[in-house]
């Protein structure tokens, strides 16, 4: 259970099958640094193109096509004074006939004050102060078949789903596609309300640190993921529905995987105990997470918990 | 403000400028019960044709078109020991090639018990059982332009929407469209999950008091609420990227009329602070709910709650 | 066979169950005239409010639930010398991030020519001449449940569905939902692309002939129509996905009916010879076709054209 | 204006920034021979795996990010007595509900006869003969900042668009993301209807003629078509409506580019003239082609054909 710190020199703006940056092992804890949304460090200077660069791939040992990589994000730590968002709504976020009452869109920054835990806009004669909820909008595996696909977007192999319960105290699993994994994060946001409507969160340079753990041949379709209270599984799609499709369906398979729960018996709870969040209706696809307490589940005797299944 | 206590003895299954079955005045209480989603009451009795039957319409006076009513959901009460839901995910919400894998559709009975606040089922060898949270499904005034529209869908003048915070304690505004708004309600669940997705809640009969208020002139796009809480609006179309956006719309509205927000203003806090709920996605057309915390709103000095706006 | 000749007095902004304005026989022929768009009639008069007013409803006698109501459109005469369109493209239709580039919309009026066949627009310095291919816009049956729906949409009955092909020369078919089956029509368009993605064709007033006709217990879904060279099915819904469904689900329906072809007959023959027509990607409902041409359908020994069935 | 024979060796299921097999000039012109879109070749060799393997890429001297490259589709010749489809409609292109009556998904082989043109299927105890119709279904360029994008799917790049219109005679278009240009082809179809609603055409290998030609600096922003009669964008994206979107913004984009109309100007003609064709509505983004007659059409004087523009 190795501790590394690594301080990243090259950044990619897809997750594809590269060079690693380091290899851990299964249970590994990693300390790293991530850029903003824009590319910019922790004193603003550009390193990297902007949309989503990200810090990595880490290979992860043992990992194999067929596993699932599980990673906690244990700690965020915003490392820049500064973030920023854009100023107004994304057009596809209201009705067509009111996008061209809209503002044009602007850069504007907050102040981010870690010590206080807040992060403060002052912005056409107002302010507005909100507190930091730290999360990791994009972060994901090198997906299947070769491909590499943009940060801008979001798949099975994870990527820009920008949601807001991927934070600290969060485990997140993705299926993995190729040897290794090769794990990529980035574009930590400060804030951000559900949907990511104005198209950012409050983007700003973080250092995160995680754990990598794996579960051997796990059957993943989708990301999931485990908070202190729930089990939650991504759909990233267009349109919001067939994005909730892919999350119901996940779900339906985990219950039936982990929980011994039938078609039958997932409908019954899921009708009367689901919750839906839209996690993000901005990027190229949405992404919608299926969510469920965990005091409705019962694992079998002697199993470990959601994401570790029943191992 | 009087108290009525009504009892129905017709129903109806599309919301339309129907004859009245009671005048009531601005702040006036009513006290009446509803048939389940299927046309049953207390009794198990049939008393009107399947697919959300309503009770009213009740005509409010003063009335007019382009004012808001104000509901005030203040109570709730099961008054059958049974609720039924269907067994089964609808097809619209797993993946298209999931559908052929899910088992057929049944009608299955839930045993309600108020004193301990539950409702249980027992069925394919399992038990599941659940806190009683009740809702109202499907209710709302007479549409413009003498449409009658179906109790099975909604739009703009409410109707069908089947969201879990349209719950005692919520007030619920509507925009109203012809004289005396003509409000109807209905389709009462014992509990719900997000989404509806099954097709149904814990469908049952209903003893329900409301308290009716009106709003001159409120410009009104689209349904809102308020809860303790939250405000929150709803937009009402298929898929479910429509119904956000005129849930979005209808917020930034509303932030500009009641609380002086322009649209830049309104963009950084929703950014940062918004809610989405999936109300429904399985009726013809899917429900959204655009949420925000009240206490990110200053009411300009000396005006009312939420919904009542600066009047 | 009759042939009626009525000139409508009043107006429907709903197709509803109304009191017919004529009674017609299973294979009546009627000459009437439709008011455009905005309610203006042959000399400009606003004869009723905007939003597609309908001439009838007419009764079918014989017509029962379940069966099909048949109507030949045998004529169109454009009865005014001008039409009208909207200036520019909807909304909806163009990227949200071009949304704000469009000019605004401004109604436009064309020149319609009969003798000449044309019709011709001169506006913002530039003439444009197109060819008269006059349709119905917004046509139907009453729907079922006592439902009255706006003429700004559509749905299994009909409405405004906005498809280039319910022209003369083509018989379109409806399910009929109550006694007399009450069609309605108007909304004529002297021309109109795919799409109706300016959110009008020309809008004009119309002499319409039309031949009424019935099919008993036919099993209609949905919409469907047969010209000259094939046949097709009309979904109407939200998104496009949805409306496909619709009328490929339609479409599997009738050629298992009427042609002997079971799913798998019905998918090869589809897969390789299927039409989808955009109708309209503009109203509340868009409208998609399924369409297919005949010389690829053999009917059984001794029956009818297509929309008769084997009957 | 060379002719090169190519007889490709190895294949790629990604279009990316790969090395490419052969280095032509602008103007010059490839034979070569595509697998079906199983890998297979003209003797039904496995030489790629499934999922659209594509010859290519072809690098284009000259060809800067851009530019538009134009590929003109001299010729397809199927080289192999056998096809293959599907034998039942795509999940999703029926209603949700009425999935599981669709039998289970079968491969079923289709007789090529390219002496009659034409191609025959025995199965099920039916027969269906269709004419050859040959079409490209998946083609295009490397796209931009390093990504590698499947076959299976498509973007502005070009990729998996199963459009019918794709067919000898036909020139394509597709914006340049990298130097080279990096042309690739595959996916052969001996038919399809619309949509690609068995999820195949019919799927062969064949031998393939093209010309390729530059057009410097030309704005398009995605892939554009004209064929003898006709002019043509096409979006590729989900749901149907987005994939619409694109198609007419690049539509407004080219008439406003070469043809000198305004927003305005394009609307008024594209209101009454346009042709939407679905392509595909089966890939993970589906396909809507935008269509305009060229007789609509003025080029300015000394100008040449559509695709290459005012140059």
């Amino acid at each position: 259970m190795a501790r590394h710190r690594f301080e990243p020199t090259r950044y990619s703006n897809v997750l594809a099958t590269l060079e690693p940056v380091l290899a851990v092992a299964d249970g590994d804890t990693v300390v790293t640094t991530t850029l903003d949304a824009a590319g910019r460090d922790r004193d603003g200077v550009q390193r990297a193109p902007r949309g989503n660069p990200m810090t990595g791939p880490f290979f992860v040992e043992g990992a194999e096509p067929g596993d699932a990589l599980l990673v906690r994000i244990d700690r965020m730590t915003p490392i820049r004074a500064t973030g920023w968002t854009f100023s107004v709504l994304a057009p596809n976020v209201v009705e067509p006939g009111a996008v061209a009452r809209l503002p044009e869109r602007r850069e504007v920054e907050w102040a981010i004050d870690p010590q206080a835990g807040t992060a403060r806009l002052a912005d056409a004669g107002r302010e507005l102060t909100v507190p930091l909820a730290p999360m990791i909008g994009c972060f994901g595996v090198a997906p299947r078949q070769g491909q590499a696909i943009s940060t801008a977007t979001s798949g099975e192999h994870g990527g820009n789903m920008d949601y807001r319960r991927f934070a600290p105290g969060t485990t997140a699993g993705f299926p993995v596609a190729v040897p290794g994994a090769l794990f990529f994060l980035g574009d930590g946001h400060a804030c951000q309300g559900d949907g990511e409507i104005v198209g950012t969160g409050i983007e700003t340079a973080f250092e995160i640190e995680f754990t990598a753990r794996l579960r051997k041949q796990a059957g993943f379709g989708w990301p999931r993921g485990e908070t202190e209270t729930d089990i939650f599984t991504v759909g990233n799609a267009r349109p919001l529905d067939q994005a909730l499709q892919h999350a119901t369906t996940e779900m339906l398979r985990w219950l039936g995987q982990d929980f011994g729960l039938d078609a039958t018996a997932a409908s019954h709870l899921l009708g009367q105990a689901v919750r839906y969040d839209v996690a993000n209706v901005f990027n190229p696809a949405y992404s919608v997470a299926c969510r469920l307490a965990k005091r409705w589940l019962t694992r079998p005797e002697g199993t470990a918990g959601g994401l570790e299944g029943t191992g």
